[in-house]
């Protein structure tokens, strides 16, 4: 590495697909292992997936398992799970070896029951038992996202003990990166915590416990909203856990908040766009399929409600069939103005600045928008309506109804993910779906219910 | 502290408001203080945005200035600037002066230029310099999100000097949390970067060129996927930043990064449904309403193309006005199928598993997708559509447009994003938009040209 090595050289923009290709048929373990370093891990695991299951199979377990690891610890989890499941058991477990105690956690929890045994038995019984305690902690606490093991000392040890061991050759330094020591008494329970700047100050001779000061400590099961706000309050980088009993589980890193955070979002994301549940391309079809079907179908029954209005008044709309023109715009139309309701609701839920009790006053800042923007919304799709059909009976209907139920909309779409939310339910799954049910409803019924009180004179 | 302090205790689960509401009124700075202390700062932000403005001016005048600053950078950075910007010069320039470089940049980039220009001139002239030059970086990149200066030292100052920096009273070590040493040279290059576990073992006496290793550096135009592959690849903590002629110019955080792209997610949530800009309900209303009405004014045209297909089959509709009750059933469908396809293409490309390029093998995904879920879901609704108007070949057309019309949403919905990034338009902002228009034009035709087809059909 030259010293002024800089991110350009580290990163060239060539595809390395058709090589590690070639490398795979030629079963070449060194060229694979050289090839897929060369690049980001990232873009190694996009390669490694352009692959079909087989040969995708073939790769890890032909590439080292410190690299195979890096990969599954880039992975999402599910594919995680299924990449290690695929290798025979010998393989499987070598590759489990290396992955950090979090994760291997939350791939066990992915496999089969019998697999995750067979792993489990093969690797060290310190290890496996750690990897159990860990799989009973909800993935998003600091149980589940917290490294089973801390950087721990006794308090009557000496300054110069804690810099021998930073200075061991063993990986505990890479590990606890930025992480402080943390001193506990003879039950394990976290009584202090030395700084940096204390244990490089201070003679080697000095004993601990005059240096620690007293830690904070996060329980087991704090939630990863809590978690955040404590990252977010002070500038550690790691807190310790501890257990019911008080004693030290475990040590939980900005980096992996921030990680489950981040994945948090996108996974809300999904859900908003009707993916439930944590889909890649590369996994089987029928699974896909499915998923995507489940919520699907949920949706067929709302929109056989919403649909059931227009039926209603099938004699309205043969009278004046213009108006099976406007429909969708006024039920569309109404939809987007909700989902962004929705949409700043969401976002102001995962800032923190709204919770539930706050839906009167949500309303109100929704009803403002919605009066303004559904008066202009109304009055420029009158006007369309107006010069398309040549009626300006047919444009105040059609106008005065999206007026009406963008207000509608912008209501429910505000409200709804804060409701939703105060129930214990997903605001990011069910929000949309209601949406646009009832606001179809909605736009459906003022139309044709204004039309049909107009009748007279949309039939001149 | 007491040393089992745990996070319950520090999170009592009470709201502040009334309390933060009467010491207002009684200006008593020092019991908003207190009280705005003892919760986390999201919550603190969360009540002090419950006020008027009027009221939170006087708020944020009355706390502290380290309190105020740390609610700033909580804020929202629109929010943030406008915060400042109300307050009179002097606690503007007096909260400003305690901000992380890169937020104060971030910040002043939000004011207008005649507030800028008096904060800047009342801080520390070298301060203000830095802060121009900050500016000057677009925001998601290392050096948008660099803190400006380093924890630096020549090649020939030795172990001791940098321990005794490390201890002195100042600022550097909670700044530089985790960061380590980086060496330059006479040119401001650098050259070198010292482990902890280097200072923590050696003599004092050792000179840093002895125990220093080349630095890996990112330059100050690096995009934000590209430190978050760098930070993907490697555990530092951070990476020194050099300008075009390698001069060291900041340090890019691991914390910084994560933010970074967290924020980004967000950004790309709320614009896939249809927020473009940074709303808070907090802004003025005029704002809020014009941003939204951008957005839905667009989509009002796109409507009418839309539905321009149904107004050419107005002959068809009076004929068997059954039809109308499905079409809008046919479209919501269809987009639901589509919109999964775009939140699928979307994560994969966030996460790095495709680019543009993988078009092709994105849309062979989605086909078979789409099939498989388009028979399913065509086959019900046409169950649905015959038992309800009682007509197997009106259940025949709607399920046969579902059907095909899903292909072509999940088509669209798959392969769009993509596109649309290959053309450096951003996906988030128009694949709904442009998803919705082409399926309810295709799924209106599909239902209207197949209906007029079997119309002798339909009318028995």
């Amino acid at each position: 590495m030259t010293p002024t090595q800089s991110l350009e050289d580290v990163q060239p923009d060539i595809d390395i697909t058709e090589s590690v290709e070639s490398a795979l048929k030629e079963a070449n373990a060194a060229e694979l292992n050289v090839l897929l370093e060369s690049v980001t891990i990232s873009e190694a695991l996009r390669v490694v997936l352009a692959f079909t299951p087989d040969e995708r199979d073939s790769l890890i377990y032909l590439i080292s398992a410190e690299l195979a690891s890096r990969l599954i610890d880039e992975a999402p989890l599910e594919l995680a799970g299924e990449l290690i499941e695929r290798q025979e058991s010998e393989k499987a477990a070598e590759i489990f070896d290396e992955l950090d105690s979090d994760v291997q956690a939350d791939v066990i929890a992915e496999l089969d029951p019998n697999d995750a045994e067979a792993i489990l038995a093969s690797i060290k019984p310190e290890d496996a038992a750690a990897v159990r305690r860990l799989t009973e902690y909800d993935p998003d606490t600091a149980g589940g996202l917290m490294l089973a093991d801390a950087f721990k000392f006794r308090a009557d040890q000496t300054v110069g003990a804690v810099l021998r061991s930073l200075a061991s050759d063993d990986e505990d330094l890479e590990r606890y990166n930025g992480q402080h020591p943390y001193i506990v008494d003879e039950a394990n329970r976290p009584v202090g915590v030395v700084s940096l700047r204390g244990l490089l100050t201070a003679k080697r001779s000095v004993k601990l416990d005059e240096i620690m000061v007293a830690p904070m400590t996060v329980t087991a099961n704090a939630s990863l909203t809590a978690l955040q706000d404590l990252f977010n309050d002070h500038d550690f980088l790691g807190f310790p856990v501890v257990d019911g009993s008080g004693e030290l589980v475990g040590v939980v890193s900005r980096t992996a908040v921030d990680a489950a955070i981040l994945a948090r979002a996108e996974g809300e994301n999904l859900r908003m766009q009707g993916i439930v549940g944590d889909e890649l391309r590369t996994m089987p079809l029928a699974i896909r399929s499915r998923r995507r079907l489940a919520w699907l179908s949920a949706n067929i029954v709302l929109n056989i409600i919403a649909a059931s209005v227009i039926s209603a008044y099938e004699e309205t709309l043969a009278a004046v069939i213009a108006i099976a023109v406007f429909l969708p715009m006024v039920s569309d139309m109404s939809g987007c103005s909700g989902n962004q309701a929705v949409g700043v609701t969401m976002r102001e839920l995962s800032l923190g600045l709204v919770r539930p009790k706050d839906a009167m006053r949500v309303w109100l800042k929704e009803v403002s928008v919605g009066v303004i923007n559904g008066i202009v919304l109304g009055i420029l799709i009158g006007i369309v309506c107006w010069i398309w059909k040549g009626n300006p009976y047919l444009g105040l209907v059609i106008g005065l109804a999206l007026a009406v139920n963008t207000v509608i909309a912008v209501s429910i779409g505000g409200v709804v993910p804060l409701l939703l939310k105060g129930v214990g339910q997903d605001p990011a799954v069910a929000s949309g779906p209601l949406l646009t049910t009832i606001t179809d409803m909605a736009g459906f019924f003022l139309v044709l219910s204004l039309a049909t009180l107009m009748m007279p004179l949309l039939l001149q």
